[in-house]
């Protein structure tokens, strides 16, 4: 399943198309409507105050319920748009924001407003596509379930990655901030409101478990390579700067007799006592949970002064942005990691 | 330039087979015999002590010393081969290996004798294959280099990654252990030796900054983001657990105002103050350099026993491998990260 | 520029989303309309009486009138849409239609009225995708224009494949029956209103001519070959079921001596005094115009009754198929053979 | 599987890298060497006298007789070369053969020799690949089977389109002229002989089918269509001009009510009284035999004098070419076109 965002945040519709969808799955829109609210805006004082409407209008690829395995399309309109004059975008680029690669990568075409192609926005749609993921997932018994792992340093409790702690994420999935630990979960959002009061703005990590693969999944070679796949779709989630698998930078720190999980029996099965490999070695499934952890930086668009230059003038500038600005978008990026791990697990699966 | 890397560590040969050269490339090659002998075993203690004579055998794709554009495979004979039982590996497989994952993917087929298609001598081919996509990327301006960032949590001094480090790159290539500050540098090499004569062995991070991209390459989306390319293109490096663009995963930390790069003028050309970005906004680089870190996890292969399973009984096991393994792969990692770079690179402006 | 034609003749909408697009392109509406008009339906006897409005909705990539370089979709809402029943096709498929074969592929899911996705009416967006890519190629001096070279068996004049005819097949696509003999065209219009008379359809073949490539556009191999590539797009045409380039099946019938090209050179080029190769050998172009001819089949869709089978009884039965059909669609395909080449040569020079 | 053919008729092997390849096949050398010998050369008058030995050297991807799953190269080193003269190639071009365009896209850095990488010897690795991907399909009941359909216009019975006749064709496989009618094939013969006396070549036509597959494989869309996908991979092979399913180009000539395949049921199955289809409608298979022609050129390469041009002093020119030429390689393209079509298949049902 091969899929295609496009849209603008100030255009005529946000969307998707997929194709190489398999027929007959019943689009269960309870379950894809609950995705698309764990991501939306305007619940509280974490999130911009923008409210989106998010309606799904199906043009194609679905038939009397179900996906019917032709190219699938669906678009969400959009509507709270603010006439607004965001002219001054174009002349003085928002540092770390894609305003300033854009207009070098599309000379100068592509539309600026609120971000255009490059806004949060479009997340919306990849989030309703992965809900579609996540239900052929379900079928084949694979769960994706992620949590926060961190917000400005203050740290959750990480999974288990050893057991199947799939029922433990789906009770995270109905919080309105998704961490295993409430009163770490208190702290960072502490932490988010004195930055929004600050004009300023907070990242954070984002842990997601894969239940349900089997062993022997993947390739050590470029084009078949399971982290590599996984990578490539995580990467296209706005924000994500790193990624690591199972404890990924921490086992540099580490000797191989702590770093190897021992392999063992256990109802006749082969698995290991540890996970610290995230359930992938040499590229391929272990069958253990495949576990990984993906760093969300600060959203860049803040409201305090910043430097940077006018390009029409050339010559160095102070930019104030006002507006209605996500302090946070980590505990949004939630489902976002998940719907990208679908959509890549389901290619994946092929 | 796009490549299959073939071969297995006790099977005839080893090699690459490269589309999409460019015609007319003068192979220099001197420098593909640097960038080998960097990666070459046998040098000293830090390493294995099987030596490799690797001499490339070309049979497509040159002619009169220069690539023709069409397909381009050369090999590498496999000589020095121990002759001894390898047979343990297919019931005991070693912890964090592939030992096991090549058995359920590929179902007992595959060539498990010394590691196989899963040795890291596979790298050499990837390396020499590296060398010859600098050279193209040289002619265009770009330069690719990496040092040890850590070993064991000893640090490197970091580069710094708003300025042009070539010329430090490029000596940095001619040391045996390729480290900015020397003194870490023992540190480490002491490290490693600590953890040969245990019986054990370590891991560390590699820092790499590729030079001379000019801003606008790449796109937000899933087959064109540059973050994305790179991520798919460094995990089939194996050993590789994960990999951070810019100040990546201590981005999560920070603050916006912290973590993002402001803009300035400089020279009549639009630069950022800092680089914590690595380079790329929204999947596209900004004219930066563009800078990343991976994590090497410690080698699975240590000599210390180690619980396993007797896959033909069905049992919990004890394994104890001999033999020559190497205590650290991160220094030999170093051309092999560069080198899957380039090659990451040329395919992208391809 | 890759596409993807999405949607079902009954369903909300169709359209195409296209990624890779250049930025910055104008997009020219006259010239997409008028390509637009050149398949539209209902214009004569010869094809259906069935009006679709066509109108497009530019839904994303597209900014102040020119393209942005991001994913770009536009979509034609479904309007002139008959309500009545279109189950008979779920059990009596029409012989040599798509409408077992989609059932067997889709698993029974896929929307059956109208011909669903396998509708003629997926042509008008590949057929405005096209106009998009006839303006990129414009700007590069690429020019392709077609013409009817037979129906029925009845063949129109021969394209001088050798000569640069560009302009007189621009007027030839101001025809409501391209051809560049009328005198064949009215007996060619003439057996396709007999055949309506009866009942029955017809068929034909195009001829269709790329001028402006240079030399040295391909490759020999399996994924650069501008044959293969031009053939696989064109299959994806409905009711194409045959391909060959310059003289193709006849070269067969030819010795050498009579099938080679001999080069000769004029104003200090280098060309060929004959184009029977039709511009590619090795499957690289040669510099000479690139041409091919398709077979379209019949029409399958005819009101004879026919032998077919009940899919529900299990048994054989018998088939009229009452409504709207086009007798021939070979001069409504001249307009889509042309997008269809356009799409692939854009992607080819990428 | 995908495939990369490399090598060049005068470097130092030739040879093909397999990726994809399932693992556990039992290499059947015996079906292999025998597929080789049906393209070798020298058998008699109707080839070029040239000797190849063409022995397999095994690089990687085979272990203990059987394919591993991981990348699988082979080599044929190429022996049997004249040390003569190859210049005359870089000056004066063959008409019709790549010899220009070779040199247009590769910028005059190909090796010429012999026809360097557009060699006919390229497809001997072809074959051998082949004969695996034969293996892997009749493992799933499918068999490919091909006939020379015509040569000089001289023309073969053709196979009975909605019959399984590969019990036929499998016979047909072990003539040293593969055709049906033996009496066609003398007066074939014959003319081959005649043109050779000439100085000159002949070209034919091949009709290949496909058995076993069953209904539903495929799609309308670019990207899943079956005949794009086998066109794509029987135009990667040299000479061949065009290819038709079914009764392609005569389906032009015919009405629906005549083109049209009515269904039927046979002992419980839906299957077509003809087959003029070629057994693919929409794309996708109807699980009636696909049975497709290809067009094949005949031999650029004759010793009759031809008119080519001088690219160093560019200025019109003679050419006589002498040695060792095919009079017609269709007889040999039988096994080749097979090859392409099974390697399409393998990487189709993938």
């Amino acid at each position: 399943m091969n899929y295609t965002i496009f849209g603008e945040s100030h255009g005529n519709a946000i969307g998707v198309t997929l194709t190489g969808v398999p027929s007959g799955i019943e689009i269960n829109m309870d379950a894809l409507l609950f995705e698309m609210s764990r991501r939306a805006t305007g619940k509280n004082k974490l999130s911009t105050a923008r409210k989106e409407a998010d309606e799904i209008e199906w043009l194609s690829g679905v038939f009397e319920g179900k996906t019917t395995g032709t190219p699938l399309t669906f678009i969400i309109r959009n509507t709270d748009q603010h006439s607004k004059d965001y002219s001054q975008l174009k002349v003085l680029p928002r540092p770390s924001h894609a305003d300033y690669t854009g207009m070098m990568r599309y000379e100068g075409c592509n539309d600026y407003r609120g971000g255009g192609h490059f806004s949060g926005r479009l997340t919306a749609p990849l989030v309703a596509a992965g809900a579609i993921a996540k239900q052929i997932l379900a079928d084949k018994g694979i769960f994706i379930g992620a949590h926060i792992a961190s917000v400005s340093g203050i740290y959750d409790t990480p999974l288990d990655s050893a057991a199947d702690q799939r029922e433990l994420l789906r009770e995270v999935a109905y919080k309105e901030f998704p961490v295993l630990d409430d009163g770490a979960g208190q702290r960072m959002q502490a932490d988010i409101l004195q930055a929004r009061e600050e004009g300023d703005s907070v990242g954070g990590t984002i842990q997601c478990a894969i239940y349900g693969l089997s062993a022997g999944l993947g390739a050590p070679d470029l084009n078949e390579n399971l982290e590599g796949e996984l990578a490539r779709h995580l990467f296209a989630v706005p924000a994500v700067k790193g990624i690591e698998f199972g404890d990924g930078f921490a086992l540099a720190g580490l000797r191989g007799s702590q770093a190897n999980d021992p392999f063992c029996m256990e109802d006749g099965q082969v698995r290991t006592r540890t996970n610290r490999s995230g359930g992938i070695n040499g590229g391929i499934t272990n069958g253990m949970p495949v576990v990984f952890t993906v760093a969300i930086r600060p959203t860049p668009s803040i409201s305090r002064e910043q430097d940077t230059v006018n390009l029409s003038t050339g010559e160095n500038a102070r930019l104030s942005i006002h507006g209605r600005h996500d302090p946070c978008i980590v505990h949004r990026a939630v489902p976002v990691v998940e719907a990208a791990a679908a959509l890549a697990i389901v290619e994946f699966l092929k």
